[in-house]
């Protein structure tokens, strides 16, 4: 059993990638803020954190790239969710969950005035907002600190916005499924993190961020290296370093393409040359999902 | 004077941009969807639109790159809003704005209990909830429409999260400034949008999407062509294709660094040979801007 650390509460998008990802006989323990996890890990008080990177609408986190780039630890795993926003209600006993007829499901979408949730999905639920024009998107913590909110309320007017996991733990019923504006293409991307390097065999990722020389052409020269061993990007992105005007960081996707993890260290220490500073985020077996 | 597009109402974040970046002896016309701007371009019912492409938190702003791709067209300026953050309240004839004590201002904060705002900047003042834990953050469409709200509801206990611009307009004081968690670096990059090409002077910036034939170091061979004639990227961005795995948008900034248009538009048309398919978003003169 491994202690595994994510932020929010059971419920919260970060638990369900955790125990998705890690399997859910370990121990899960939540944290108020991403740089917990990190200093967590850093102390041994945890095994593994699992920290969102990317969002298929919002893209990239730029926080959790800050601290990987911060602290040293590792990235042995990733995992894609998929992002349910379903809209949770107590339950009744008076318009029980078996009767789902339109008429009954009208009625209590009616009633409700308030609907809790992080203010990203409240967001990325717009249209049924515009649909639902008496309620209110309340901003909250996060999704599952909502749905567990709404339960302890026991005000029938009240709503969430979260997941299934946020359902079943805060005995909430789900009154509309999916009520996010565009529900196929909500992924969020995780990288699992250690103080070790990954376990798993099949090793065929790498992330790494970099900094440039101020030299005209200095990201072609770098690419070009690991081009010419075939290495093939899958993701790159340059980011303004606050503070620093017109200077970038680099986030990079590496697919290692059967190539060996020796062979890639070597083809990267020969890239670093081309770099001002360069940071191996970890090697790692890429997660698997459909846009 | 010339017809401009912008989204929401006066006041907000899009307003506040057109106006800077236009001067103020312009007819500015609010839009509900950035879609309308670029349909109102090409039906020629306004000579311009000004649409926000990137936050320095949020990153891209996926959104408006998809429709710079499929509406034809041209970038024309690029303008950098620093974002303002205010608590914005209705006036107090009981306690003036000129009283600027902590304790009346405490007073008066701790008599809100219901704060207005588009979900971003909600979840951006974070802390500010944190500290305040007796005010609700409530989502609204946008940060100029939440003023407005506050401003008609004439309810002492509602405050809006806007701009000094939507104070203005609508009648409210400023009752804390910058509230955001990090107020220094919310800048977002706007685009300037036309039918016409840039008829500024000092074109020194240029914006592509492009995408690559599925060849190892395709992204080289492309950016090589660039490097060789010291073509600058300054942002480049993949982006996965929704219902396309693994096919990836670039966007790419490129700095001009002295050279010609005549000269920059022949090279991208070697360059177009390296991809799969090209658009020149625009030729213009690069924003102002300090991280």
């Amino acid at each position: 059993m491994k202690k595994i650390a994510y932020l929010g509460i059971p419920g919260s998008n970060s638990y369900t990638a955790a125990k998705n990802y890690f399997g859910e006989k370990n121990e899960f323990i939540g944290v108020k803020k991403f740089e917990e996890i990190y200093q967590k890990i850093l102390a041994d008080e945890i095994q593994y954190g699992i920290v969102p990177v990317e969002n298929s609408l919002a893209g990239t986190i730029a926080e959790n790239y800050d601290l990987l780039s911060r602290y040293d630890v590792n990235v042995t795993g990733e995992y894609y969710l998929k992002f349910e926003n379903h809209l949770l209600v107590l339950q009744s006993s008076r318009h029980p969950v078996e009767e789902r007829d339109p008429v009954t499901i009208d009625t209590r979408l009616k009633n409700i005035t308030k609907v809790y949730s992080h203010p990203q999905p409240l967001a990325q639920c717009y249209r049924f907002f515009q649909e639902h024009p008496w309620m209110e998107g309340i901003a909250y913590t996060d999704t599952a600190a909502a749905a567990k909110f709404v339960s302890e309320q026991k005000d029938v007017t009240f709503a969430a916005i979260g997941n299934a996991d946020a359902a079943e733990l805060y005995g909430l019923e789900i009154l509309q499924k999916t009520i996010a504006d565009d529900n196929e293409n909500n992924f969020t991307r995780f990288f699992a993190i250690s103080k070790h390097k990954s376990s798993d065999t099949e090793l065929d990722k790498c992330s790494l961020i970099f900094t440039l020389p101020h030299v005209p052409g200095s990201l072609v020269h770098a690419l070009e290296v690991l081009a010419r061993h075939e290495l093939n990007l899958i993701k790159i992105e340059s980011r303004p370093i606050h503070g620093k005007p017109f200077e970038y960081n680099f986030y990079v996707d590496v697919k290692m393409e059967g190539k060996s993890v020796q062979f890639t260290e070597q083809i990267i220490e020969l890239f670093r040359t081309k770099t001002q500073s360069l940071k191996i985020l970890g090697f790692y077996k890429s997660g698997s999902f459909e846009y």
